[in-house]
Formats: C-alpha cells, sequence, structure tokens
C-alpha cells in the first residue's frame, strides 16, 4: 500500500510538531508533578498504617500549632477549597482527633482544637513523619539542599512574595 | 466557667504536640504541592482558550515526539494510569487530535499519531507553553536556577535512578 498524498502531508506537519518541544524531562511543571506524586507516594506508604492523608496531616499539625484557629482561616492558609476543607474536618472530627468549638468571639463560627487523643496521635504522626522527611533530604543530598530546593518552590508558589 | 481537670490535662498534651512539627513553609512534600499547584494554575490559566490540561498536553507531545508508540508505553512513560490513559485519549481521539492506528507487529494493541489537525495544533500549543515556561523560569531566576531545580526533582522522583 502506497501512502496518499493526505497521509504523507500529514506526517510531514507531524515530524515539524515534534521538534519543537523539548523533552518532557525539561519542563519545570511536569518535573515538579511527577517529583510531588514521588513524594506522596513515599508518605502515603509511610502512613498506610496511621491512615493519614497528605490534607489530613497538614490540618492536623496546623491545629497543633495554631489552636482555635476559624475553619475558614486553615483552609486558607493550606490553600484547600472551603467545601473540601469540610468534608476533611468530618472525617478528623469522626475519628475524634479534633474538634470544631463555637468561638467565643463569633458565634457564628467554630474554632478548631486537637482533642488529647489527637494530641497523643499526633505524637506517633511526628515519628512516622519525622522518617519519610529523612529519607526526602537524604534523596536530595542533605539539609543544604533541602533548603535550596524549598527557597526555589517558594519562588515558584509566591511569585510577588 | 472553669477548666475541668481533664479539660486543662488536653491543652497540656496538646500544646506538647504543637512543638514536636517545624512550620508547613519547611516540610518538603508540602511545599511541593503548593509550588506544583502555582505553576498548574498558570498553566491552566494560559491554556483556558485552547483547553489543554496538563496531562493531555503531555500526551500530545509524547505523540509528537516518538510517533506509532503504544498506548502503554506512553502512559507508563509519563506514569499515567492505564485506565485513566484510555479516558485522556478518547478525549483527544474525539476532538480529532491525534489517532490510534492498529499496530503493524501487534494487531491487539494500538499505535498512536498526530492527525495533520494534532500537529497544527502542537505549533499553537507551543507558543502558549513557551510564554507559560519562560514566566516559570522567571520566577525562579534564570536558565541556572530551572537547571538546578530540575536536578533536584529529578532525586526525588527516581531515587535510585
Amino acid at each position: 500500500m502506497t501512502k496518499g498524498g493526505d497521509e504523507k502531508q500529514g506526517e510531514d506537519t507531524a515530524s515539524k510538531a515534534a521538534t519543537l518541544f523539548p523533552p518532557m524531562n525539561d519542563v519545570i511543571g511536569y518535573k515538579l508533578r511527577r517529583a510531588q506524586l514521588a513524594v506522596f507516594q513515599d508518605f502515603l506508604a509511610s502512613f498506610a498504617k496511621l491512615k493519614v492523608r497528605p490534607a489530613e496531616f497538614s490540618v492536623l499539625v496546623l491545629i497543633a500549632q495554631q489552636p482555635g484557629l476559624k475553619q475558614t482561616e486553615i483552609a486558607d492558609q493550606l490553600g484547600i477549597k472551603r467545601a473540601n476543607f469540610v468534608a476533611l474536618m468530618d472525617s478528623i472530627e469522626k475519628r475524634g482527633l479534633a474538634e470544631r468549638r463555637k468561638s467565643d468571639s463569633d458565634k457564628r463560627s467554630h474554632s478548631l482544637h486537637l482533642t488529647p487523643r489527637g494530641a497523643a496521635f499526633c505524637r506517633k504522626m511526628f515519628a512516622v513523619w519525622r522518617d519519610h522527611e529523612d529519607r526526602m533530604i537524604a534523596r536530595l543530598g542533605g539539609d543544604e539542599e533541602r533548603a535550596r530546593l524549598i527557597t526555589m518552590l517558594d519562588r515558584l508558589a509566591e511569585p510577588g512574595g
């Protein structure tokens, strides 16, 4: 079967398109996503027993560090959509790790606090997280590299910051 | 209202939990995710008119660069689950940008090729992508910083590589 003119022309155009882009391995967004997935994969494997996902981890850490913050404040700090945050907080509350309390200053809003059980859970989380984080730092080649990476990630995330 | 013993003890435990973790801004996985979301946000805004999402972009670029690859090969290279890849490819085929052809070597598998329309679309994509990528490089502070970032992301994504 010989190639028709149209098909041949299509292939020429396609081969021109091929030379435009660099290898995907040089594309910033692509590499960021692959690295993020790899780190989350290690995180999820590490936390399989405690059943903690990255978003739950960050919410619990923030409640531990800043008890009394409102739901909207935590959602905003972490860049989680408010609708998603409510479901996340429902699950954390159902597990007895943190609770919503009526805010003293604004009766319509809730402030968030760890329960004693949540505080004990955070200590377990810390040991698991520390191992995971140390593994990631080792992959990078040490603390200096880690600091350099964080600086660059900040530049990407907060272009005006 | 005075605090009961249990509640007081709970707060002491909670305040101990608070001191365990570093600020979330120092946590590698968290920062990676925030940076990735920020870069994808710029990507999606840039490609709103062409209606291209990051996964579609990477699939089209790979088909352009390596015409004739099998579906499973592209899915594996990009780290996309095969089930998700089929839906992605259905959408790309429906838009007339690429097509599945029966493979010569293995009649059961399909090889992927850009259509002439897909090749023209890739040229439009390139202009939009180049602007986006240049903005990200500018955020980082230049090409040298970009190369340094890619190296570090590789270390995270391919710990044995």
